[in-house]
């Protein structure tokens, strides 16, 4: 029981949950004063605490923030599990092309008017768009850096009928209680300029849905982990290419975060537990009556300041 | 008994009711205080506590990271801030400029083989790079989605060398405490094939230096505060975007997230309070001589499942 427990707990860590271990600590008080064979429970207890203490002194110092501690205990040389690049590889000279200054000026402002077209589509038609293409557009992604190039992203591209129609229940099913509970009055009403609902016609229309996991950790043969530092962020740094991708072919997308729909959607794709989804996208054109929300942008001395 | 504690925990936790574990954790211990006996447990616990308790105040504050966490009280209507979006603004036509089905293939193949080139650069050359060109790299980046159009971003772009050496020496003396101690020798052991040290000098080489900073809340006129919805991902994916555009270029960064220097680095700079540091982003031209690690990028089926 009491062996279970640190056991939970430090997978917990490693996972960077951040709350559940408040649980557990709980969960063990109330086991003590149940079942309290004193001596044994207090020490559990005490190992408990401490191993909070020690993530909640991390998190207070920004560590988890960027994506997860290992473990603060120092491993002993022999319990390094190996870099995800070897160690000895060697270092050769950039390929680089240099462009014309004029060139580089010329392609940032045709670029940027591209970027630019991008909106968030909810209206999808059902034409259908290769799988050539989305291969090229996860082969993009594929190419962003990570923390210690560990490259902590999978991607699943959906566009079989029957699953596609497994996810659009399980997201209307959630994003309901999302409007009707989780989400709160002030959230729906930072959205209402948006038109959404629970209802996602664009689930089961849009050709093909991406949707984005990010790497908690990487399992090793031998069963240890090897950690992905920054995994979060690296994600969605390999979301944004794709995004650039997305558009740069002509396709569009809906960034997405259907809440509290991780576990459904992992079960059903068969994901394994390191994997977290941080992104459902649907992939393909927009319907002929397609509307967006008229919203503009930010001026660039709002988000730029010079030094 | 633990397994239905356990699962009340869960659903508890699931639904971001942080206030109440942090309740039921102070009412554990002082159960425990008044009836248990060892002392060097009760200290700890009450340590544990302490932390806790910061911790969720901070996070009852400032994060909604995935929405899973929030006031459990509803607020009244007179308590709603204003949204990011006016509620009653128009929807509009989908402004699409089709493709043919060979351009979206062919665009798709040559934006991978672009962003393939990519790699994270730490030699720079110190030729300039003109500030129109930085700005429609910064546009670029505020092309972003963003949760309910908040765009939690703001950029910070450095030449001046007096800055551009502060930033140095800031980032150099915490990156030498970073690799001494913070990191363990698992992390720099997982950095060895990079050939890393906590000597910077592209910081000060570099034509600029792009800060990217996430905006946790956007603070209002009458001092209440507007929720940055998923502000780190947001965030993140303009960070990708701004990657892709800096390449697109033909021009070079490096994607670094300077540990523990964020506040020394906000205050150089006067970002407020709701602002905090994610990418610091040196961006140029390559040294000639610049070398990379010669790393090997996943290959498509190992990051792709397609249903
Ligand atoms: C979130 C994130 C954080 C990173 N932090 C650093 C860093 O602090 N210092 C550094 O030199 N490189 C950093 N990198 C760069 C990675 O080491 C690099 O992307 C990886 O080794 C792959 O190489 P490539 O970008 O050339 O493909 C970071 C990358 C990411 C995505
Ligand atoms: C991290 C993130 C999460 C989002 N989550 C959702 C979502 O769950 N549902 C949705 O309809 N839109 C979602 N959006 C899209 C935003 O509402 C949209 O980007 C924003 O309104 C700006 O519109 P634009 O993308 O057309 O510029 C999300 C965007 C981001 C970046
Ligand atoms: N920030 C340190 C160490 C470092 C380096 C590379 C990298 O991918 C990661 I994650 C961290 C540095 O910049 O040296
Ligand atoms: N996930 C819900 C609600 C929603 C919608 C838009 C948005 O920017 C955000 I953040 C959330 C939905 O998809 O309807």
């Amino acid at each position: 029981m009491a062996g279970v427990v640190l056991k939970l707990l430090n997978t917990l860590l490693q996972n960077g949950l951040l709350t559940l271990p408040a649980g557990l600590l709980m969960a063990a008080l109330w086991w003590y004063w149940n079942n309290g064979s004193a001596s044994k429970a207090q020490k559990e207890l005490r190992l408990a605490a401490q191993q909070f203490r020690k993530l909640s002194a991390a998190m207070t110092k920004n560590v988890i923030e960027y994506g997860g501690v290992g473990d603060s205990e120092e491993p002993t040389h022999h319990d390094l599990v190996p870099p995800a690049v070897p160690a000895d590889i060697d270092h050769i000279l950039l390929q680089h092309n240099r462009r014309t200054l004029e060139d580089s000026f010329t392609r940032s402002v045709n670029f940027y008017e591209l970027m630019n077209q991008r909106r968030s589509v909810r209206f999808f038609s059902k034409e259908p768009v290769s799988e050539k293409v989305i291969e090229n557009l996860i082969r993009t992604a594929g190419t962003a850096p990570s923390g210690a190039h560990t490259e902590p992203w999978q991607f699943v591209a959906v566009r079989d009928p029957d699953y596609k129609q497994k996810i659009r229940e399980i997201v209307e099913s959630e994003e309901e209680i999302n409007y009707m509970k989780r989400m709160g009055s002030q959230w729906t009403n930072d959205l209402r300029a948006l038109r959404t609902t629970h209802i996602k016609e664009y689930l089961t229309d849009a050709p093909w849905l991406v949707l984005v996991f990010k790497q908690v950790y990487t399992p090793l043969p031998d069963g240890r982990k090897r950690n992905n530092y920054y995994h979060e962020i690296s994600t969605a740094l390999s979301g944004g290419i794709l995004l650039a991708a997305i558009q740069n072919a002509g396709l569009v997308t809906l960034t997405s975060t259907p809440m509290n729909c991780g576990p459904a959607l992992k079960s059903l794709l068969g994901r394994p537990a390191h994997e977290k989804l941080l992104l459902l996208l649907p992939v393909g054109l927009p319907s002929a009556t397609c509307t967006v929300p008229n919203i503009h942008r930010k001026k660039l001395n709002e988000i730029l300041t010079v030094f």
